[in-house]
């Protein structure tokens, strides 16, 4: 079946959510004149929050909530931990939303112009709707629509996150490709019939990562090094 | 309130469904030899089964239900009435299809071009996600995402597909503008607090066309020739 629309993860695959978040939230407090925080501790630990709060809306023990509140309820949670006072409603609103001012690692605008002269292509991603427009539209990601956890109501790796995205799109799973840089993200989508690219990001966690530096060739079909391999691959078709 | 987001009508408004769909199944009936059809009459028709189709669901009598679908049992009824005979499945498809296929109006591009420079670009339309998508690819419009019935699961004019897109887009109404070619559309999207724009189209039901020609005062903030007069009203502040 051939390939006619890429879906992609956002949050470590097209954007460096830990260097983006600390380096946002630094300057922030900087202006706040608040002190004495390790801002790159502060983003991994609001990170960790990530998935316990999708797993109560998986579980079912909650109704679908958007990624912005889940990210809102986690970051009053961390204000308090660290003991961080004087912030007004709008500050710590303006704080929740770095999570829409990412910046995508180097090769990913090119690359994914270069996808989208030959594919759909669509963000597959647990932030909302809003999130991914605001991210792409300051980084200049070339999106032919937003698809993943708020159109699907679900998220992943949940099947109908990518099962949704897929049939909202009008194709069959086998139609579309995967992109991600988490082994189990895509094992999750190979499991529904889609299609499985791997990027490798070795510094999402920082110098020390030690998960997800190679494909799982058990559920992977293509790996590259970046988008722009990944487009001279599916587009250009060099390169096995 | 800022302005932050356009949302658009498309049908009517950005494309010129009734010339891209007679003309389009013209060439195809030529290529396969069905001949006798006056195909603008079929496109009028196929048009006027539009709004009964979504009011079975708009009224609850019938599940959320795409525009695809809709469209597919609105040709299969013409099909048998215009005892269209040995078309396959696939040919059928390609007919329905011809939704994904229609031309913008000649302004279109370039003055969604300007208005995406400053604001949230994407419809409110009643066509599903594939059908923006694939439209949107073809014509290059270069929306920031779509939005409409499908992400809403309501047809306009129910208030939740304006309040669900303002919604998705994390704004208040008030921050919003819909853009169309119907004043009804407008006055729909008005009752919800959106900001209004009428562009007018003339003749999108043809040289003889009595509605829309003119902006209802009673829901109407601004109104342009075209896109691109819409955008310098907008962007660049020109005009009254």
């Amino acid at each position: 079946m051939e390939i006619r629309a890429c879906l992609f993860d956002v949050f470590g695959t097209v954007v460096d959510w830990r260097t983006s978040v600390s380096r946002d939230l630094a300057e922030f407090a900087r202006q706040k004149g608040v002190g004495g925080i390790d801002w790159l501790e502060f983003a991994v630990e609001w990170r960790k929050l990530y998935q316990p709060a999708m797993d109560e809306v998986r579980s079912g023990r909650r109704a679908f909530t958007i990624l912005d509140v889940l990210h809102r309820e986690s970051l009053d949670k961390l204000i308090a931990r660290y003991r961080i006072q004087g912030l007004a409603e709008s500050e710590l609103e303006h704080m929740n939303r770095v999570w829409h001012r990412l910046e995508p690692w180097p090769d990913v605008v090119e690359g994914l112009k270069r996808l989208k002269s030959r594919f759909v292509i669509a963000p597959c991603s647990n932030g909302n709707i809003a999130l991914m427009v605001n991210l792409a539209k300051r980084a200049a990601l070339p999106w032919d629509c937003i698809l993943g956890a708020e159109t699907a109501r679900a998220y992943k790796p949940m099947p109908e996150a990518y099962l949704t995205s897929c049939r909202q799109l009008g194709l069959a799973p086998g139609s579309v490709m995967m992109v991600a840089a988490h082994n189990h993200d895509l094992k999750a989508a190979k499991a529904q019939g889609l299609n499985t690219a791997f990027v490798a990001r070795p510094t999402e966690h920082g110098p020390g990562q030690t998960t997800d530096l190679a494909p799982d060739r058990a559920c992977v079909d293509v790996a590259a090094k970046d988008f722009v391999e990944l487009a001279l691959r599916l587009v250009n078709g060099q390169g096995a």
